[in-house]
């Protein structure tokens, strides 16, 4: 057990352990938010691309053509949808490129500076998505969060490259 | 190499490793089942949101119209992506946080109990959503693993958080 | 600090960390060619499953209809975000069955091997999916990275195993 509670007392890796599970939390409330506009919109269960949905999710409505209404798609929930793809897109490389960053020896004022403006602009994304804010909010979030996983993939390569 | 191989011997991070694998090679499960989907519906290599397909894929079919009538969408084949994607968005925070979870130190009883019970759930939601089973049967197994996503989650923050 | 860095000095660990690093941003470069082919065919923040659009995005073209007729899906954009879904499904399995793998303490060379092979698959895999070329070059490729992925976790699931 020594071992793994060694890694989780280096304070860049808590650091980065606190902020990861705060984006995959944030990525999972993706999921809540659209089985509630789902169930708000009466748009049960339908997902991606859409036209289709499962036909057992509106069998509780009624029989045939009452159900049948209700197998369509929403703009609300399609918002939601796209937000969620997008989270997908760029947490996951900065997940992957986070946890070898920590690992590459980087100064703690540093590591904290990368991961706090990530978790910022990728919840400023969240909300500019949803609410949806004019443009170029949502744009400038997503770039944001974009470079700070760009710079510590630099720092990654120029620490550990081996090709 | 005695750092990683040390790592490896935690029975803690052995359990992780091992549910991790085997959740992420079901999600990889997936693209077979659609493949397999794809050449017996001949839906062939047509991928998400479609009405739009690859028409390189289809030019072993026939020319012209022939070939384009295979290019086309189909239920099934939906299927099997919207799961595929359901896996992605939940699989992914569990890599992630089950990584940090399994390095903060907890009862290996704990996190055997979590991990199974995540694996588990996703394999009955995988089942439930191709057969298809009648609701709550997926809605009740997608619900279970994100509990448990939700569980490891406060123990890491618990233990590591450093804001 | 120590803890860290001794992880990273592992030879097969920096091979890891290069090569996550490389496909990683070759993943969000996708999000550059979509920004791109958006922009050259005025398809602007159009995602997924198209049909909707974000309205906000083309407020700048102009008022009502002008606006609307750019709220529409184009089959190149559509391309390049299947190849970038494709990367996710794909990529991401790497990353966590590679993490195990790297830790599981391989040889070198065979680890070089691995992560190599995928690599070069998966760069493969996005040219012959943006050219496009002729298939089958695109389902090898796809092929050649999904076996080696499955190699790896053979590996972890021998080295590891605890159920």
């Amino acid at each position: 057990m020594a071992k793994s509670t060694q890694l989780i007392d280096n304070e860049v890796f808590r650091a980065y352990a606190t902020y990861t599970t705060i984006v995959l939390l944030k990525m999972m409330l993706m999921s809540l938010v659209t089985a509630y506009f789902r169930i708000t919109r009466k748009v049960r269960n339908w997902e991606y691309c859409l036209a289709f949905v499962n036909p057992e999710d509106v069998a509780s409505f009624g029989k045939g053509e009452t159900a049948k209404k209700y197998l369509r798609t929403d703009p609300d929930v399609e918002r939601v949808r796209r937000g969620h793809l997008n989270d997908l897109e760029n947490i996951v490389p900065f997940v992957g490129i986070g946890l070898l960053y920590a690992l590459s020896g980087p100064e703690l004022s540093t590591a904290l500076l990368h991961f706090r403006i990530f978790t910022g602009a990728r919840i400023l994304h969240t909300f500019a998505y949803l609410i949806p804010l004019p443009q170029p909010g949502r744009g400038l979030s997503w770039a944001v969060a974009y470079t700070v996983t760009i710079s510590m993939a630099y720092k990654v390569l120029k620490t550990a490259l081996y090709l």
